[in-house]
């Protein structure tokens, strides 16, 4: 039976992402099954730049929608980031490395299997809809989080 | 024999906080046991308001013991918290969906038989007495947090 | 065989570097087997602060060189740091309950026989050459992270 590696994506940076897709992938690499439950603003990475449906959403949820990260791109770096010219700095330097960029590995993901999963609970707050989500994404709840991470040989919160 | 969750609360903002208290709530109902051990930051949230004993501090400890959040609803958030605006907000969000709020999380820990220790360490650097802490915390070292920790089903460092 | 404790060290940070090396020098007092990985901002913590060796950066390789922590020592907070104000507290109270330092419990780990690896491609993106961290580490990539990481009995990211 293959192993697991079960990640809380629990923040909304983009070097924490980055850290939890390489994870991901270099698991699928070495045939390691691999569940990714996006909560809170690990949320945002799931966001689907362009289904904003401000339909429906309370003016608090509005508010909120208007001012968070819309997809992997769009997240802040965690340190320095220094209103983004940190980031373009750090972009710069993986780019002269050749590094994928967090899109890469996030489509490598999709690509290699990884499961990904979105809080029911966080989308509820948030007033997050499924539709404004990547389609590879299905929504679980907390108790379905912790029967998948008690199977798994590694979780991590990140 | 029932599964074991550990839980290592670093943290001390009302998001993770509130991650961590859900998993903790959840872990109990479906039969799992959990072990929240408090350590840095994350001691915050144990304080009990009303016990704030200053004799005894040195001038450090004292002004730490009044720069730090007193309980859990006096934690910030982690991201957009903008001197309390950004929380307000996730509040607001939060009883919208009559979501409970993270003191309910923590009240409801408590009675499903979470168990809370406290971090023996950071308690003597940071200068707080076990009665400054809620009841139903016992003081706990770092060896024994270990010891829990290795024969826990799932660890989680948030 | 032994328990074994595995570290993923992301934090660039005084006090979650402080939480990580207090378990490491713990489990190996109980005879627990430790590996520490250290990538993006953890790297921070092993630099060697003479060997800061220039030559052959490039621009942004540089200026990250020059704005990032220089070992242990240098580490801010991740709370309350207050432009080190909060640090020097927290320093001070340390002192005032003899608590060793972070460079202390790092030493520990050395000589307690804690097994410290620099993630390659962090490495490779921030520019920082072997010849800058202190000779205890040895490169390691992810896959060889993560084969770490399923042998072990607790995985953290920190």
């Amino acid at each position: 039976m293959a192993k697991k590696l079960n990640i809380l994506m629990f923040s909304g940076e983009y070097d924490k992402a980055l850290a939890a897709m390489i994870l991901a992938n270099t698991a699928r690499q070495i045939g390691v099954d691999v569940t990714m439950f996006f909560a809170f603003w690990g949320l945002c990475l799931l966001r689907n730049h362009g289904n904003n449906d401000m339909e429906g959403k309370s003016f608090y949820e509005k508010l909120f929608s208007a001012m968070t990260p819309k997809g992997p791109e769009d997240l802040p770096l965690s340190k320095m980031n220094f209103s983004g010219i940190g980031k373009a700095m750090m972009l710069e330097m993986m780019d002269e490395n050749e590094t994928p960029t967090l899109s890469d590995f996030f489509n490598g993901a999709i690509k290699k299997g990884v499961k990904f999963y979105a809080c029911k609970l966080s989308m509820e707050v948030m007033g997050i809809d499924k539709d404004e989500l990547i389609p590879e994404v299905e929504v679980m709840n907390a108790q379905q989080y912790l029967e998948d991470a008690l199977e798994a040989d590694v979780q991590l919160f990140i």
